[in-house]
């Protein structure tokens, strides 16, 4: 099926191989009169791109990308934006092997299942070179959200069982992990070296913080705005759990102590705390929206793995190549990135939820 | 926005109020010749309604359904399926005090934001009674996997902070919560006394396996079968957490532990273990589906709490009415009717996934 | 499939067949805060109801309709609203020779080639009191229009070879045919009367314009508004030709001829003729919307007809029953409805396309 | 919002302007294992081109498509298949005196009142370039149509006043204007060649037939397979009308005379007339599904016309370029793309219309 798109009015659709030609997406809906350069999405990209410590894949990846339409003269026309990255350092030889072998952790084996065959090279469609196209779209999504005062911010919460003891902001972009703890961040280091060491990977927890939401964006009953938050990070590859708020410690909690109360705060109606997460009855409150996303480790390890082949004969396989052993820094841009195109959205299909507001919008035309 | 439906081929759209005349739910993508009667829709919303057990709220709602269009002879005819449940039991005088408060953890105030104002009575569109349209058409989602051999199961894998420990699938619908483990349904039944002789809530976690599921369900990006479950699960009232296989344990453990060996099992490719819950790459690798959901305590509890009005005055408010203490119990037949709507949606848009699948469809007709 | 929805954020789902218990539709997306009320909706039904004229079919069928949800204390609360009519005069009994055999012009071959085999009664989904859950729909989408001063007016603008020489709007409802034209329409009375006679029915063109529609809603690629309003017809049963302005005439003008001119009145810019309907380019120009639908005759008719049976025997049929001899002056009512439907939708899916409105949507929230 | 899509399951994304760097299409949801390389898709798009008679613009379009996705080894992987043809011909200069004037016909003046401004060059977003886009993906549907025994075949029945008075399907490609009939061709030319002199422009009308149609195709309310195919085409920017089977005609036909009797032949059911044109109730019928779209002359004519521009003043506006006296040939080709691509998301949306026919297909997998 179309399984390749992203929101209703606000939507993404991205396409690309890793080994394919090239990697892209096109923005639909994106309303017209927005700043835009590429300037705007290679920054993201770059964010995004391996290479830039030696806990990430030492592949040299430049990922240029090309906006071919939707723009005109610095600003976009409100047409379908075309983004393209090429893909330039292609190793096909690398993973010949894999070609009729079934990678544990991978979907090497659920694609021959789904397709009947399958493009081995890198993991084809499901390599992690798709983030690409939702990095692209999601810098386009982060454009609007900041004309509207709207900040999505994630970082490392957890680096295999190192978690972060502290919050500070400007520390997430100086260490190799999106840590914002500095202190963790070293021994994180230390850990994921010594997991690389053991030809072993490692998994961790982002965290993403949603500041500057309006209240009343979502909706009551299947489109709840968590629900669409959770689509939206669980459909990123390593993500295996997702929380809103206080997540799974709810479960032990009472409804007197998970309850935020209403409180008046300068004349605007507030939360005391904020165990919900920002979102009630699925439409968001005002509040910080939180959310978190469980990243397992990369599959793609060094150690010999048993598996079979297509052939259903028992193998053992050796990886080789040049994999993360820990995707998680460079899935926070993802998580942005996602988040943002689901806030977009929802911002969009909001606008007609009131009789007044739509006599106004056309009234004032 | 027009945010009542789910589905794309197999679509649900629910309607209705906890106070208004009724409760409803159209089902259209039906296959046609699928035996059904009311019955098998009575059953599953019979499990669901309150007043089963000195740990729900002791409303008597009869909750009887019936089917208005769509069904001819015994068979479903191809065309859309009309359900409809009466309220009846509605007391709106217990909810005069809350028009123009905001309850903690209740969407009143998001209702107010987005909307302007609200139908108050009993939580309106927000009522959990807005579930019986999920389960009424989750029950025709499961004669449809009935005859394709797909078994869903969901019980209470923790009540508050009692966990089962052991697992009895018989045991299930013994206890009033159905847990797994009578030791623990007997702690559990203490704990939750207490709580309620404190005039606080209790919340929990559920657990869901799905049996039978052929490879190849779900699409690489977007439409992951695990980004549609998750969306499907974080869609339903007091959910604020999903894990898919291990979960957020997986943040903490090593690629070499977490990847799942491919085996051989009398000739059958299988996993030797299922960390990954049944997917890969967002596609069913034929082994069960494991997804776990954190449900909040409920929200409406017996002790006053502050709060504020409307008009942004402080306010003490304390909830009357009949309220369940916990809502984990009852949820479980939720949780199995949206993952049953999602998985039949899934089926249906696989169809089309391989092209000599499709010729053989239409050459064979 | 899913096929009984149409709209994207303002969304109609009907249900129900002609002799089940009841027709309805689901309407999603309804903004609140919309005064409305059961009286709207039944001034509708009443204007599309048969019996009214000896040339319609003398059933008496009351279609008194009820509202579910979604309306509190006189109001659209933003929840999805439920319409119900439920079906009182069913005559099953007329029907039954119809159960084998494949009524010419009907939907019954090809339903049972979809589906299997059908509900036979009166025609059941296929039936003309489908359309009962169009207008009840279009009526709520209709009081949207209202608010913001846009108008649909349809009518006879052919009835058989009888076209309409005048147009006089207030003529439209006078007469049974809906003609604008009261010589027409006695021309058009004596005609038919002379083809029920023959026991013959009549087909005929309905006319739709639709002023106060703001520039600028419609897409300039798929979602055209022409190509919307297209489907939107087209998808009414007896449907089989559309026209957008001058419709097939064009294939026969010269570009000088059809091209509106651009010209300046009263400080506005206006088109100096309208050829092309309003629509330029499938986005709305401020001009009157003009559109045709042809509409062919009844194919339930009074003489012998030759058919075959499911067991592929040639039989010969002769129908029976209450049947319109020309459906299209209640068609008209239809007409309206699901160009209403139609342009809702189109003006709430406009709203986000330009940055400085959304900007200021939200600004001044 | 995002109109740029068109499909359910069988979705086509366009993108690109006239002259930005390139136009493009996404194809998503195509069956693995289609065989399929960069000619398929050439041969459409060179049928389409321009400067290919003295009767279209001879502007050098090479149009070389290139695929960027999606296919492996020559088959289709079921990834999205990216497709794109870079602009190179473009001359802006001679656009530039379009940018604030708007040109009848054209939808300048709906771009500034929709988006705020436009792209001026050459139409922009909706240039006829954009069809590109929708032939190369329709490029694709046709591969998956030939392989079930489908086949579409377009052809102008009219240009200009000139009709087409037999049908040789051999002539159609044999002349400049596709027309089935070599003397109508030949007045054809006369009359366009008189019209070019002139300074105007010509339309027409454009038939379609598909054979081989399944019966069973399309669904009964508003997914009619007329409805959709009405919509296709009429989303294709030059066309005003839309007939099915008999069209207008039907206004004023009786019911006797318009039914289709069922016959048997050789053990089939067959229609002995196709009045209906291969369509009731909205679903195929097994017979030749016959379709008719009027085309507009091409707006853009070579002598002074009167018009508006931005500022509101009254110009005389003469425009230059290169541009068809007549699309209509060149439109046959989109209308082909736009009928295909319905089609093959009809039929895969029909696969789950059956219970026992879902069964089977997973059972026998």
């Amino acid at each position: 099926m179309a399984g390749s798109s992203f929101g209703t009015i606000f939507r993404v659709t991205t396409w690309g191989e890793s080994h394919g030609p090239g990697i892209g997406a096109v923005v639909d809906g994106v309303p017209a009169g927005l700043p835009l350069d590429e300037s705007d999405i290679q920054q993201q990209l770059n964010r995004r791109k391996p290479g830039q410590s030696r806990f990430a894949t030492p592949r040299k990846e430049d990922d240029r990308v090309r906006i071919l339409s939707g723009v005109f003269e610095g600003k976009t026309t409100g047409a379908p934006i075309a983004l393209e990255v090429l893909n330039e350092t292609q190793r096909s030889s690398d993973y010949s092997q894999i070609a009729s072998c079934y990678r544990p952790g991978h979907a090497d084996y659920t694609f021959d299942q789904k397709y009947g065959f399958r493009d081995y090279r890198g993991g084809g469609r499901s390599s992690a070179r798709e983030t690409i196209g939702r990095v692209a779209a999601g810098a386009i999504a982060q454009k609007i959200l900041d004309q509207l005062g709207i900040r999505i911010l994630a970082w490392s919460s957890q680096i295999g069982p190192v978690a972060a003891e502290s919050f500070d902001p400007e520390e997430i972009e100086n260490n190799p992990f999106r840590l914002p703890d500095a202190e963790a961040a070293q021994k994180a280091a230390a850990y994921v070296e010594s997991m690389m060491q053991a030809h072993d990977s490692v998994g961790g927890v982002i965290e993403c913080r949603i500041t500057g939401v309006p209240a009343g964006l979502g909706d009551p009953v299947f489109e709840k705005l968590d629900a669409n938050l959770s689509k939206a990070l669980m459909s990123i590859g390593a993500v295996k759990g997702i929380e809103i708020g206080d997540g799974f410690s709810v479960a032990a909690a009472n409804g007197s102590a998970n309850n935020d109360p209403f409180i008046i705060e300068g004349n605007q109606i507030k939360k005391a705390s904020n165990h919900a997460g920002g979102i009630l009855g699925g439409i968001s409150d005002g509040d910080t929206i939180r959310i978190r996303a469980a990243i397992k480790p990369t599959p793609s390890i060094f150690q010999p793995q048993d598996t079979v082949n297509r052939d259903k004969e028992p193998v053992s396989i050796s990886i080789k190549g040049r994999h993360d052993p820990i995707v998680v820094p460079r899935a926070v841009v993802v998580v942005e990135a996602m988040a943002a195109i689901t806030l977009v959205d929802s911002l969009f299909l909001n606008m007609s939820c009131q009789m007044d507001r739509v006599t106004a919008f056309y009234k004032n035309k």
